[in-house]
C-alpha cells in the first residue's frame, strides 16, 4: 500500500469524524411499503457503557430490505434501516476497552457480545446479549451515524490503513459474503462436493463463490437473470440452470445422475425456493437456509424432508464468527465479494436505491453517506 | 455356545421349514381403525429372481403400526401388516448368490438393493429398487412367512448358531434399536454430549442406549410413563422430564443451564413432539427426528427453526447400514436392545398385541407365528 493510499486512509477518518459533530443526522426509514425517506433526527449516543457511536463510511441495501419494502404493514412508527455498514469510531462507552475513537471499523449485521456460550459455539445471531440494528431502540445503518451495543463483542478493526478500493468487499462481508459462506458452511460444503445453490441475489452469488472457496467441485447455480448468473459463473458455478419450479427441479436432478444435490444452499427465503430445495436434494443431503423465510409453516414430513432423510440447516448468519478471518482474506485479495456492488448513491437518494434493486435494475446498492 | 443350543438352533430351523410345506398360511391384516385379523392367504413365493421367501421366526408389533390402528380409514383394501421379523430362508430366487435355503437371518424393516449409489451413501430406505413391507405386492412380516425383494441386499445372515436368549435383541434390531442409533447417529451424538430424547416408547427408549453407546455424557428423557422411563435411566438417561409441553420445555432448558440441548432425538412423530423439540433445542443445535411424522407442514421459519440456527434431520432408519454391526453387537453381548419386548403372543392373538400397545399395557410385544 503505497504512500498516496495511506493519506487517503486518514483524509476519509478526518473527514467522518469531522461530520461527527453535527447534533443531528439523516437516516433512513421505512414509513409503509415502498416509503423509503431519509429524515432528520438526533445524532446516535452512548447509551450504554458498553456501547460504541460508529460514522458511517459506506452502507449498503440489503436483499432482506426488499422485504418490507414490498410487503410491510403501513404503520405511524417508522422502522429505521440498514445493517451493513463500515465506519469509523468516533465515541465509546466506559466499559468498551478493545476500541478508540477513529478505528477504523467493520460490523455483522447483528450485533453480540463475542462471549457468551452460544457466541463461543459459533452463533453470534442468538446471543442472549445481541440484537439487530433497526430494532429494540437501535438505529439502522443506512444512515450517517449508527450507535453499536455490545461493541468490543461486535466490532472488528482493520488493521492498518485501507486501499479504497477494498472498501466494497469489506461492506460485503457485513452481511451477504458471510452469509452465503455460513449457508456453504452449514451445509457442509467441502472438497469434491456437488452443491446447488437457489438463488442469484448477491447472497446467491456470495454462496458460490464461499463454496468454491470451500473447495465444491462441482457448483449448479439456480437464477434466470444472465447479468447475475455470469457473475456466479466468474465465481465458480459449474452449471446454470434458467428453468423454475417443477422444470427446474428436473433440470437438477438430471444433472446430478438422477439422484439430486447432496447439498442444497437456499438463498432466497421463498416458498417456491424452499420447494425447490426439497424437490433437488439427494437422499441423505442437506438443505441450507439462509435467506430469511417469509414463511413461518413449510413442508417437513414423509413427502418432502423426512421421506429422504435430507436435512434441514441454516439461519441468520453469524457474520463476527467469521469476519476477522475474511477481512484478512480480503485485505491479501484472496477473495473479491464487492463485485455484488453495481451501482452507489449517496445518502438522500437511498430510495432510489431501494427501487433500482427492487426493479431488479442492479443487484446491490452502495449507500454512502 | 454349547451343544444343547446348537441342536435346539438346529431343531427352530428344521421345524420352521417343515412349515413351509403348506401351501396357505396366516397372515395380519388392517382393515380399518382398530380392526386387526389373521387371515389365511397363499404362501409366498418367489416372483422375481432377487427374492427370498423366508418363513418367519419372531416377528413384533411397531408403534407405527399403530399411526393406522388409531386412524386409518376403512377400506376394502385391507392392509398387510408387519416390518419387523427374523426367519430361516425357505426359498431363494435365481438371482440371488448370497443366500441359502436354512440360513437365519435379520430383515431391517425396508428392503433394497445396498449396490446403488444411495445405498453405498448409508441411505438405503431412499434407493430406487427398495421398498417397504406391507406394500405394492410384498406382504407383511406378521405372517408365517414373507416374500423379502432384493434379498441379497436385504437380508443379513446370523453367523453360527444363535442362542434363543438373543433372539429378541436380535428382532430389536430390525427397526426400534436401529431406529434409535439412526437418530443418534443423524444428531452426531458424541462423546461429552447433552442429548434430549423426546418419548419413552421403545423407539425413544432405544435412542438412549445408543446415544449412551456413541458416549453421550448427558441424556436428557421426555417421558411419563415411569415403568418405561426407568428402563431409560438403566440404559443411560441421566434426567427424566415427565412435564410436556411449555412445563416439559422450561425444564429441559433450565436443566441445560438456559441455553437448550445441543441435540434433541424427536422419537414420536407427532406435533406436539416436534414443538417440544424445537423449544428445548439449543441455538445452533439439531433436531434428529425418526418418530414417522403424521403432519406434512410444521414450523419452520424465524419462531421456530430459523432464528436459532436449528437444524432438522431425521428420517426412515438406513437399518440395512448398520445391522452387521450390531448384529455382532448383540452376539457378543455389547448391548440388550431386545428389553423392549415386554409380552409375547402367537399369531393369532395378534390383534390382542394391537389392544395392548394402544393402551401401553405394554411397550412392545413379540409374534411368534
Amino acid at each position: 500500500m503505497g504512500v498516496g493510499q495511506e493519506d487517503r486512509s486518514a483524509a476519509v477518518r478526518a473527514e467522518h469524524l469531522r461530520k461527527g459533530s453535527n447534533t443531528s443526522m439523516r437516516a433512513t426509514f421505512m414509513h409503509g411499503p415502498g416509503d423509503v425517506r431519509v429524515e432528520d433526527v438526533p445524532d446516535p449516543r452512548v447509551e450504554r457503557p458498553t456501547d460504541a457511536v460508529v460514522r458511517v463510511v459506506l452502507a449498503c441495501v440489503c436483499g432482506s430490505d426488499l422485504h418490507p419494502y414490498r410487503s410491510a404493514a403501513t404503520t405511524d412508527e417508522a422502522r429505521p434501516m440498514g445493517h451493513e455498514f463500515l465506519g469509523v469510531v468516533e465515541d465509546t462507552g466506559s466499559e468498551v476497552t478493545g476500541l478508540e475513537r477513529g478505528d477504523f471499523v467493520v460490523s455483522p449485521f447483528a450485533f453480540a457480545d463475542n462471549t457468551c456460550p452460544i457466541c463461543l459455539d459459533g452463533f453470534h445471531t442468538a446471543c442472549p446479549r445481541g440484537g439487530w440494528y433497526g430494532a429494540g431502540g437501535v438505529g439502522g445503518a443506512q444512515a450517517e451515524a449508527v450507535r453499536v451495543p455490545q461493541a468490543d463483542g461486535t466490532l472488528v478493526k482493520v488493521p492498518g490503513d485501507v486501499d479504497p478500493a477494498l472498501l466494497p468487499s469489506l461492506l460485503a462481508l457485513t452481511d451477504v459474503y458471510l452469509t452465503g459462506h455460513h449457508a456453504a458452511r452449514m451445509g457442509r460444503v467441502g472438497p469434491g462436493k456437488t452443491v446447488t445453490v437457489i438463488g442469484d441475489g448477491a447472497v446467491g452469488l456470495s454462496a458460490v463463490l464461499a463454496s468454491r472457496r470451500m473447495g465444491a467441485e462441482r457448483i449448479i447455480l439456480m437464477g434466470h437473470h444472465t447479468s447475475r448468473t455470469d457473475l456466479g459463473r466468474e465465481w465458480g458455478a459449474t452449471d446454470v440452470v434458467a428453468e423454475r419450479g417443477e422444470e427446474g427441479i428436473a433440470k437438477v436432478v438430471e444433472l446430478t445422475g438422477g439422484e439430486g444435490s447432496p447439498v442444497v444452499l437456499e438463498a432466497v427465503g421463498l416458498m417456491p425456493a424452499y420447494e425447490q430445495a426439497y424437490g433437488v436434494v439427494r437422499p441423505g443431503g442437506v438443505i441450507s437456509r439462509v435467506g430469511v423465510p417469509q414463511y413461518e409453516l413449510a413442508p417437513v414430513g414423509f413427502g418432502s424432508l423426512f421421506g429422504k432423510n435430507a436435512g434441514l440447516t441454516g439461519g441468520p448468519a453469524p457474520v463476527r464468527a467469521y469476519l476477522e478471518q475474511a477481512v484478512d482474506d480480503v485485505l491479501r485479495g484472496l477473495v473479491d465479494p464487492g463485485r455484488v456492488f453495481d451501482a452507489e448513491v449517496g445518502l438522500d437518494q437511498v430510495a432510489d436505491a431501494y427501487r433500482r434493486m427492487d426493479s431488479r435494475s442492479n443487484l446491490k446498492v452502495v449507500v454512502r453517506p
